[in-house]
């Protein structure tokens, strides 16, 4: 047997696990991240579990390496991080080499959303296709594609980005400096400003009696308004869907790739919002209309599929416990790129 | 020395090119496309020009095959065409089937916009690099998806279809069913739309008189006068480069690609519609900032670049006939697709 530590370095959650080249997960640390505690604080944690680990399951087979999915943007040539709003203090500082000089062995990084697509497509929904496309509605909006059976980095693995498409012009600023992008309207965060916003404006009088006694306020109570029937709440959703749809036929149309997935903890709302997304996905999208499937109930050559995500959460980690296991080609492809751009 | 017989089937002009395997255009014909006498018609001359072409240069080398580029969707397993509102009576048509039994040989048909993508990869701007995007301007807005050196068709060679990207959710219809598409604003005929609206809403009175006596209106029109400064045809092409640049913005979010080209008729405006390109690539797109080639004025390893495409109407004709040149390899890897998926 051969295995991987895959490593879910979240803004909230620390994960490490052991998962074999069967795709079994035998064992899982869960521990929050002390973010606020600082940078070296929470590697020297995560280093601990990892090693904890490795040394649990040293005789029980082959260590193929360590994967490590974390937000925020990977330079894959220096191993930086940048741009992660979730772990301040981070940003233009040389990850990959502090991680692996503790643990005194390589280790691959990659950017959550991309670690839970290749998760998705070797053990969830896309594990029937070498091509796929997978939305993650978190806190923020991530995305990953893989084509060929690989992740698509881009030049510097900064690819994949999907929430920042723009879905409405002159929409809510973003973070990322863009107006109107995705993340805007398919997030949680979105999903509570959406929902203050309408409090704000006197018309949803059941989010101003929830929001008002409630420092709480979350997408999850919008989500059950929602399923009760509130308007305002079911809107939300609405605009939510409307929004990835556009973002979806977009990439339909660019890609023409057999599945899309979506993923992330807000994929829980799927039934508020995924019939928003089909409409706009076949109203916008001819590539989708020519492909789209019929009713036979089996995957048909040549259908586009969307559909929401099986691994829930542990995408990300199982796709991170991927990654050692497929690296070496990985790696070779990546050297190659840089010997023909130096 | 190995050639190919190039084909560019527009709607307008039909041009068959000897290309030989260093670039070099041998010889070429150019007559119009009497896309009124009939679609068997159309296919008759053509393959009379191929014929003549192939016996003129058969003793000077090696024919590797034929590539024809033509607007519409080309279903890549049947070799039918879909969607092609430039050549009516064709679609749902067997095409290829048809060649190749005129012709007794093998041809390989390709949609004009990924045939002019795939041109500007081998011999133009994008010469220097594996993974190229093209925005192809004309009557439509065409697009092509170049990976790893290959044209990217997606699933069933409907990939790459940019025009119909959603820049307006609430925008002008669409014929492809969409409304606000790319296509409805960066097109040479979304230019004589908007000019003809701005016209009928009396704020444009250049675009009245020019327009009123002259049912040649058209884009070149609207062009001369942006250039003589007329402020109402500037805002036209200041509309079409910040729809085109939120477009690429997305592009350059979802694939960090080395290269993005703007070719078709409508690029020999790109002095008055470029600046609204950059400027919005620049708000919308932090992997563009993050990328941005400095003033270095040289190619950096890294930078995202941006620029207009450098074989004018010949891209097409160039890349049809680099299909044959490396169709083995295509061929192929087509095949083992298909049995994947079989």
């Amino acid at each position: 047997m051969g295995f991987s530590i895959g490593v879910d370095l979240g803004g909230t959650n620390l994960r490490v696990a052991v998962v074999d080249d069967a795709g079994t997960l035998l064992e899982k640390l869960t521990t929050g991240t002390e973010v606020a505690r600082g940078r070296d604080h929470v590697i020297t944690e995560m280093c601990a579990d990892i090693q904890q680990l490795v040394g649990k399951f040293r005789t029980a087979g082959t260590l193929y390496g360590i994967g490590i999915g974390m937000p925020g943007i990977i330079d894959l040539a220096t191993g930086f991080l940048y741009n992660s709003p979730n772990l301040p203090g981070w940003d233009n500082y040389p990850v990959r080499d502090d991680i692996e000089r503790r643990l005194g062995t390589r280790v691959i990084l990659e950017n959550d959303a991309n670690a839970a697509a290749l998760g998705e497509k070797w053990l969830g929904a896309g594990r029937d296709f070498d091509d796929i496309c997978m939305f993650t509605l978190g806190t923020g909006v991530g995305g990953g594609i893989v084509l060929n059976g690989r992740i698509w980095h881009g030049m510097t693995g900064m690819a994949g980005e999907l929430g920042h498409f723009t879905v409405e012009p002159e929409g809510a600023p973003c973070g990322c400096g863009n107006r109107g992008c995705l993340e805007q309207y398919a997030s949680a965060t979105a999903i509570v400003r959406m929902a203050r916003e309408a409090a704000a404006s006197g018309r949803a009088p059941e989010f101003e009696r929830v929001a008002g006694g409630n420092a709480e306020f979350n997408s999850k109570v919008v989500y059950q308004l929602a399923i009760q029937g509130d308007a305002p709440a079911r809107q939300i959703f609405q605009t939510m869907g409307r929004s990835l749809g556009i973002v979806m036929a977009d990439m339909i149309n660019a890609l023409n790739l057999p599945m899309f997935i979506v993923g992330g903890g807000v994929v829980s709302a799927w039934e508020m919002f995924a019939p928003a997304v089909f409409e706009e996905v076949k109203k916008r999208s001819f590539v989708y209309r020519a492909t789209a499937p019929g009713d036979t109930g089996r995957i048909e050559p040549g259908a586009t599929l969307i559909t929401r995500a099986l691994l829930g959460s542990d995408a990300g980690l199982y796709g991170a416990a991927r990654l050692p296991m497929i690296a070496d080609e990985a790696v070779a492809h990546r050297h190659a790129r840089q010997l023909k751009r130096a």
